[in-house]
This record gives structure tokens, sequence and C-alpha cells, in this order.
């Protein structure tokens, strides 16, 4: 077979920029973006994502591989800068707008961020953020564009730098020559993981991986055509689980929206007639229990897609929005994976089971997205790698490989040397493979207690913790233990008065529901469970936590349980105090 | 940004290959073929497919780049041929069982296929291809293994060399090490035009375009979970649309069926729910006028998704077969572009249009799927390749670009050079495109007719003639004339009994239906009309039988009408006669 060489008309660089030039040439005149009274078409987009990149270009003299940080909720422009930014040969980097001014100054320090888009209502914080990298002589700063309101311009930006997006767009030039990208292994992205035990990791996505998962992702969850998204899913999250270019590649309606509230979300819903959106599982409450819910209830001629991710969608919740029209599907992944690794593909045959076996099989994590090419469950603690059997019991670290894992983490060789093993990249988190190949985690691997030469998964104790009725949040870490090693310690966080809950009857509980090496030596009660800016519960807090108690303590004291109730974590969103961004920054300079 | 270097965990090279080891890993148990009384599970198929491609390598010696052909209808064998040759690292070859002994003969020769696997129906007319290579004294012979029926097994291939397929597969070996594809442009599958005009080209397949192109055919004709796909659509047709690989990606069950028959059709869809298929539009009248659609009109509960391409769908018959449960979806493409390169993507708001605008606006080519990066209508005649206004007036050659492009063709430097220009495939198919962004066909390139410098397109008359309720057929091609250099002649095949048709009716019926410059100057009745074996009209013999008439005649006499009348082409299947055949052969060993 003799080589035909590549030529333009049959190899181009696979890259989700493509579907946007797509969408302004065969959906031209479709509604791209809703935004309050706010419409877009898909040629508007387009002109507009092409205006921004020149605009980037000439007047900001950005080029490839600088880096662009946008910290904005899901408003037009967020949207637009997934691809403008690229477009102008940058990378972009989208800061989770829930994190505290120290944080962001590390992400803006590592990311060595040419620009920083800010969305009006975030200029405080942006300035804040700016102060630590100022205090840290941390320089060049990155210049600030201030996003307004649409309808409600040049309000804001005088405060900060003077720079506007709607003007950039304003000022590009349409003629002008934009890069072509010509190797899809470029970065287009930049997403920093939450880091709740260490500084947030950088993690570069290339052109290729993100249009493999996109597409992937489209087929897998089944979007048909013409969808109308709604963007409860904030966008910095993974590139918005890649729906930033799908809804493009599928010329579909994005709803934007500014907060997840049930009020915002319902009106978009009846407004815009959504067909999709993708959410955590905590959502679900508020699509449930609200106001506006108890309204919609009473409604029949209402169908919304939903794909979950983040935590397996509970149970209790999922046949009461199914009847509500929300209609779940549960995916699995992680910011390294560009959004979905796995996704809990329904099979027909399911419908006939009871409702309690339907909700656990949808709680399971799934089977792979088609960008990757293999996912495996293996003995990796003992270097074996070794495939475990499929038999729902044997646990081992969840593996990946295929062009939709990240290029690795900037500027971090260690941990990216790390994440890769064997030609497969390790999530950390420990699962078990079905006989049916679906694949159930179990807990995270530094989770996992290791009791008497025992392994117990946090989240096996924290699934029994859950279904007492007088529990409303559990969480399971490790205790040191004089003889066992490690033993289980339970936080609880109860359904009404602490004071009608007791120690003895969560243990007794515990007792009748697991084996008793799993059942925890000390529960301890608080009013609520310390959380990072991504929902996620801080284990290393409730660790340290476990750590003060004594160990070898079969059963904890009244009294001092007593003092653990009242206890009120101190509410804090980051794991990073300012002495600690600049022992990084400080660091970062030598 | 620094380098961040591919490694096995986040690059692979992309083919479809994985997703045959994908559904054995997450669809293991589901059926994968069902053929008469035979089942498969995906597990069995990878097993029998991981078998073959072992006794491919080492008993037969084939390795990376060898090609080996087959010839066989819609059976399980040629099913798992597309992951098993592409598997032992060779180039699969699917010849189309319905061209003659000096086509097959040509193209094996020029293929320089090492094996030939062969239905053991097709024995006889493979013998006979053979024959025709050691007559042209063309060797290496192909050798021959015969695919004998399941339940048959051994009774033919003592005839034709001693081999046999379930033979190869008991003897593989499933320990031995396979080659994996680490280069995604290398080849995996190699097509033969059907050559209508000259002789057949062998279109080359890279592992990196079938995998884009089944991903986005998949999503763009909404091919949901566990779909039951029925064999219609030979397998050799562009490896069946890609949907032989597809069809694994989506873990659903092949139906395969050996003849489109009324009968074998409606009991597959009956038997095994089946969910989709594909097919050549002229199939619907098989689908709507048979003894068995009488049946089925009676059922309701019935619903087949059909794509369909090769020729726009008959307007009077997707309506009637949309009411019997098959709802139509019309993909345009070519052998160049692996299969589907548009496809008429339905629109929500034309479901309010009257049925006759509904099946026009089904009838347009349509929007790129999302392996292109592009597709537009240019101006290649005049070498300009300006785009044509969005009017859906202004013609000119459809083209494409992107990763679903063939490589080229195989062993003809000339033809792939012509093939490409500028960064495009050129299509050599004449269009519009309309303000909506969908392409529409008016004709094949060298079909248009150019009369007093006026284009007129084959094609806009012939949907003229259709539109009579007297023609059945109808084909128009350019008649060389003294004063205006070309001028239409039409070949029309009557409905019922010729002699109730006259010229002067077809033509009184052109001239109240098309501007006066188009109408034919000529008419000329057929039993029926040429046709090559994938069932095109074989123009370029219409054009031989116009030159013969009388140029600058303005009306054919009645005689010569008569005699034309009567006139019954000679039924060949192939544009190559054996002496052809000979000289090619001769040259190729040149």
């Amino acid at each position: 077979m003799e080589a035909l060489p590549k030529n333009p008309a049959n190899f181009a660089a696979l890259t989700p920029l493509t579907f946007l030039h797509r969408a302004a040439t065969v959906y031209s005149t479709r509604t791209s973006i809703i935004y309050n009274h706010n419409h877009f078409t898909w040629e508007q987009t387009h002109t507009r994502c092409r205006c921004l990149a020149t605009a980037l270009r000439s007047l900001l003299h950005i080029s490839k591989n600088d880096v662009v940080s946008v910290l904005a909720p899901n408003i037009p422009a967020m949207y637009e800068m997934h691809f403008a930014v690229p477009m102008a040969g940058a990378i972009l980097n989208t800061i989770n707008t829930r994190l505290d001014a120290p944080t962001i100054a590390l992400i803006l320090h590592h990311s060595e961020a040419k620009l920083l888009f800010v969305d009006y209502q975030l200029v405080p914080l942006a300035s804040n953020a700016l102060r630590h990298l100022r205090e840290a002589k941390a320089e060049p700063l990155p210049i600030i564009i201030v996003i307004e309101e649409p309808a409600d311009a040049t309000t804001h930006k005088n405060a900060a730098g003077g720079l506007e997006y709607e003007e950039l767009i304003t000022a590009g030039d349409l003629t002008a020559e934009l890069p072509v990208i010509t190797d899809e292994w470029d970065a287009i992205s930049l997403n920093y993981t939450s880091g709740t035990t260490s500084a947030p990791k950088g993690v570069v996505y290339s052109h290729r991986g993100t249009y493999l998962s996109t597409l992937s992702l489209l087929l897998q969850w089944g979007m048909g055509t013409e969808p109308v998204y709604l963007w409860s899913l904030p966008m910095f999250h993974c590139n918005g689980w890649t729906f930033t270019w799908g809804i493009a590649a599928r010329g579909g309606t994005n709803v934007c929206i500014r907060s997840t509230s049930a009020e915002d979300m319902y009106k978009a819903i009846t407004n815009h007639g959504v067909t999709h959106m993708c959410c955590a599982p905590v959502v679900f409450n508020i699509l449930f229990d609200s106001r506006e819910a108890e309204d919609h209830k009473k409604k029949t001629n209402f169908a919304v897609e939903v794909l979950t991710g983040g935590a397996p969608p509970p149970a209790s919740l999922l046949e009461k929005v199914n009847k509500m029209g929300f209609h779940v599907t549960h995916a699995y992944g992680m910011t390294e994976a560009t959004g979905a690794a796995l996704l809990c593909e329904w099979r027909a045959e399911w419908n006939q089971l009871p409702a309690e076996q339907r909700a656990r099989l949808k709680a399971r994590q799934g089977i792979s997205i088609l960008s990757l090419t293999e996912v495996d469950v293996k003995e990796t603690s003992r270097l074996t790698m070794e495939s475990v059997p499929r038999d729902g019991k044997a646990v081992g670290e969840i593996v990946l490989r295929g062009s939709s894992v990240m290029k690795g983490y900037f500027k971090n060789e260690k941990a990216t040397a790390e994440a890769f093993r064997d030609g497969w990249f390790l999530t950390g988190d420990v699962g078990v493979v079905h006989q049916d190949g679906y694949v159930e985690i179990k807990d995270r691997i530094k989770d996992i207690i290791i009791s008497g030469g025992e392994n117990i998964c946090s989240m096996e104790v924290e699934k029994v913790l859950y279904s007492y009725y007088k529990v409303l949040e559990a969480a399971v870490v490790a205790m040191p233990h004089a003889r066992w090693g490690e033993t289980p310690c339970a936080f609880v966080v109860v359904k009404g008065e602490v004071e009608k809950v007791t120690e003895d009857e969560i243990l007794a509980y515990c007792g009748s529901n697991m084996p008793r090496f799993m059942v925890p030596r000390k529960v301890v009660f608080l009013e609520e469970l310390p959380k990072n800016s991504t929902g996620k519960i801080e284990k290393n807090k409730l660790r340290e936590m476990a750590r003060e108690f004594k160990a070898g303590m079969v059963k904890s004291e009244r009294s001092s349980l007593q003092g653990t109730k009242i206890k009120k974590m101190e509410k804090k969103t980051t794991a990073h105090s300012k002495q600690s961004v600049e022992k990084v920054l400080g660091m970062s300079r030598l």
C-alpha cells in the first residue's frame, strides 16, 4: 500500500472550533443564545466571536498559547469566549467563581494569565485577587476586562481599568485573518482542579481531546436535533462538560442564567422550552423541593433530559424528579477526563425492575464514552496493574486511556508523572466492575480506611448512614487506632433537632446493616459538613478532627459527643490561607 | 505553554476497531448478529474476529497493508471481516457482488489482493474471475477461501481450493498477539467505485477517517441505544455507510439477510423488532408495493428509521412509506467521502408544511456531517473556486474537506490529483445552496448540457418528465447539435403500453413546464434504461445512442421513434468487456 499523503482536503486538525463555523453556515438564523431579553443567532455568535478574537490579537496582543482567564457566571460572554479565545490561538482558563481571592490569585499567577475577563458582579472578588498578587509582588498582573450586563454597559468598567467586553467586540475586525489550528494537540483550555487536599492543578485540554469528547458525549447522551439547553451547570466545570462546544455542534439554543435558583430554572424551562440540562445531584433538591417545583408538579407537558454527575444521584429523588418530567442520566468523570468518562447507559430491560433497583442501577457510574479506548478497574496499590474480576465485588482503581484524557498538568511534571502509569490515567477512585461491564465507584483511594488489614470503603458506611431516616448528611473518615491502625469515624448532620438522636442508636443501626469491622468507632454530630467551592465534602478537615480524638477509644463519652455536637465548622471555602498562597507564589518565583 | 507530550494514556490512534473491543467489554452478552437461526453475542463476535485475525496472520501470512478481498452478501462473515481483517493489520476490500467476472478480475488484480473470501453461492462468479486473471497471466492469483452457510459447512470448499471460513476461525489462537494500530492514517479498507465511465478506482479509507465518519453519522442520524439494524444496504457499499463499525459502537444488533426481497425484509422487521435500516430509494418500491407490504399496512405498531441515499427519495413514495412506519432521513455521499457527506437534518418547523413541500425539503441533500470541516458549492469550471451565493439558484460544484474524505485513489496518482484542488475534494456534482444553508444537487457535472451557452441540468428536465403521469423512468443527455452545440435528448420508459404515449404529448408537457431552451429536441422510448451494478443509469451509453441521431433535427420522425421504441438495451451490468480487462491488465503489468 503506497503512501497517500495527507492534504488539506482530507486531513483537518480536529477542533471544536469547526462546530461554530458550521453552525454559522447551516444553522445561521437559529437562536444560539438566550439571556434575559437578549437573543443571538448562530451567525451573530460566530461574528461576535471572530470580532473578539481579532480584537484580542490586535488590541491586546494575545498570541498563540497565551492564557486568557475568565471569572463569570453562565452569561453569553462566557459562552462566546469558549470559541473566541482559542480562535485567537490562545488558551481559555475559566475560573470557579466560588473560589476565594487567594486561590484565584494563585491560579492567575500559576497560569501566567495575560488577561482576566470579569463579570461586573465579580469585580470586587477579582480586585481582591489582584491585591493578593500585588502584595506577593507577583508581576506582571493580568489586564482586567469587565463584562457589563448587556443592557447596562459602562457602569463598572472604569473601576477596574477601563476595558469592557462589548467594546472589544465592537473594535474587532472581521476582515482580519485568524490563525488556523494546524496541530490538534495544541492546548485549547486550562481548567484548575478544585484542590481539596493540595494546591489546584492546571489540567490542559487539547483541541483533539475536546472535539472527540464533545461528539462522544452528544452521541451517548442522545442529544437530538434542535436542543434547547439550560446552563444550570457552570461553564467553568470542565468547560460545561464540553456542552459549550456541543450545543454549537448540534445548532442548539443556549439558555444562559446567572444562578440556579428554582425561579430562574423553572422560568427558563417554561419560557424557552428547555429540552436538556446538566447539574450536580444536589440541584435535584431545588428542582423538587422549591415553591416553584410545586407549581410545576401540576403541569404534565414537560420533559427535560438531565445529565447529572459529580456524585451518584440519590435514589430517593430520582423517582420523584422523573415523575415531574426530569429524565435523569448519570455520568461519571473528572476534570482530567475532559468531563465525562463513563455514562450509565440505560437498558430497556431495566424498565421492568422495581423502582428501588432501577435507582440502584442508575446510580452506577456506567460504561466508557466512545472517545476513550478503554476503561478498566485495576489493582494499582500493589503495582501489578491486573484487572479485577467482573464480579461487582473485587475493588481496584478505576483507570482510563484514550484521546479525551488531558494532556497533563500545567507546569507540574511531578503530578503529571504520578497521574499516568503504564499507559493508563489513574483516577484515584476505587470501584468494581459488575458482570454486565458497568463500573461502580466505591470510594476515593485516599478515603479508604484500613482497619486490621481490612479495607473499608468509607462510601459503603456512608450509604448505610444515609439510609437511616434521621440522617441528613454523613461522612466517614479514618481515625487512628492503637490496635487496628485505623477505624471509621462518622460525622453526621441530622434531620431536625440534634438532641433527639443518640450515638447509640446510630451505632445500633450500623451494627445491624454492615459487618462488625465496618461499624464506626465514633459518631460526631455536626451542624454542617465542611465543603469546598465545588460542594465536595472536605474529608481532609474531618480527618484532622478525627486525629484529635483519643485513639483506641471504643465508644466516645457522652460529654465529648455533646461538645462536638455544637461544634460548627469554620466556614471557609478554600484550603489555601493567605500564607499558603504566598508560599506557593514565592516558590514558583524561585 | 510548555510541551505536554503524548503518552499511551492520553493519545490513542483513532480506529473503529476500538468499538468492537468496547462492545465485547460493556455489551458482552447482548446479541451482536442474527442470521436465520444463528445468534451471536458481542463477546462471541469479538472472539471470532480475534481468532480470524490471528489465523490470517499465522496460517495465511497476512501482514500489514496486505489487501484481503471479499465477495459476499450481508452475512455474518462479511460483518466480522470488517473488524478481523484490519485487526490483522490488513486492508479490507469488499467487492460489489453484482459486478461481472471481468470487472472482479480487474479489481483483484489492481488491488493485488492476497486472499479472496467468497460466499458459497458466489463461487462460480469468483472462479470465473480467476479464470480471467489466469488467461491474462496475471499472477500470483489470490487464495480463495469459501464461506459456507453455517448449518451446511464443507459442501463447496473443496471445489475451490480447500479452505473454509469457519475452519480458519477454529484454527485461530486467542493468545496470539495482534498488531496495534499506532498510526490512525493507516489504511483500513479499499472500496472500488462503480466505474460508470472509466475503470473502477480504488478508494482508500484511513482508520481515522472511518472512526470519525462512524461517530458523526450515528450522532446525526440520531441512532439511540440498543438499535436493531437491518442489513438492507450492502456492506460492500462504503462499508455499509460505516454502520458495519457503527453498530458495534452502539452495541446494537445486526440483522443479516441475503437478499432485500420484501419477504426477507418484512420477516426480519417483524421477528427481530428492527429499529433502523439503510437503503437506496428504489427499495421503497419493494417496501410499499409488495404483497408483504399489504400485510404490514394493516399493522400499526411498527417504526423503522430509514436512512436513504444514492438518489433523492421520490416524493410520491415518501409520504406513503412514512404512513406505514418507515421514517425516512435522506443523506448524500459517495465512496470518496466514506459514505455520507451531507444529511438532510429535519427541522421541526417543517412539520407544519404541506406534504408536497415536506417531500421537496426532504429530497434536498442537506448539511455537512460533523466529521467534515466544511462543505461548499463553488465555481470550479472557471477555476476561480469562488463560493456561489446562497440563493438556491446559482449552481456550482459541491466540494468537501475534512478528515472523513478518502486518503486518495490506490495506485492512481492522476485521478487522486484531479480529485483534489486547492484543499477541497471535488465531488463532480453540481448543486445550489439554499438560503437556510441546505445544499441541493442539480446534476453531475458531466451530465450538464450546454446549449447555446446556457447550462441545462439534465436532472431538472428529468424531474419534469418524472412528474408526467405516464412516465416510469427518464434520463436526459446531451445530443450534438449543429447550431446550439448540444441539445437535450430524453430517454423514457413509460408506464403501461408504450403505444399509448406519443413524443408530441411529452414535448407538449415539457413545453408547459420548463423554459423553451430546456425542452428536449428528441424523445426516445426504451423498454428499460441501461444501469450499472449499483443501479445507476449509465448515461454514457445513452450519450452514445444520442450521438447516433442526426444532429440538428428539430423533431424526430415517427418512424425512427418507432424504431427506438422497441429497442431493448443489451443487458450488461459492466462497462468492461473482456478485451478491456486484458488491456488494463496488460497495461498495469508494464
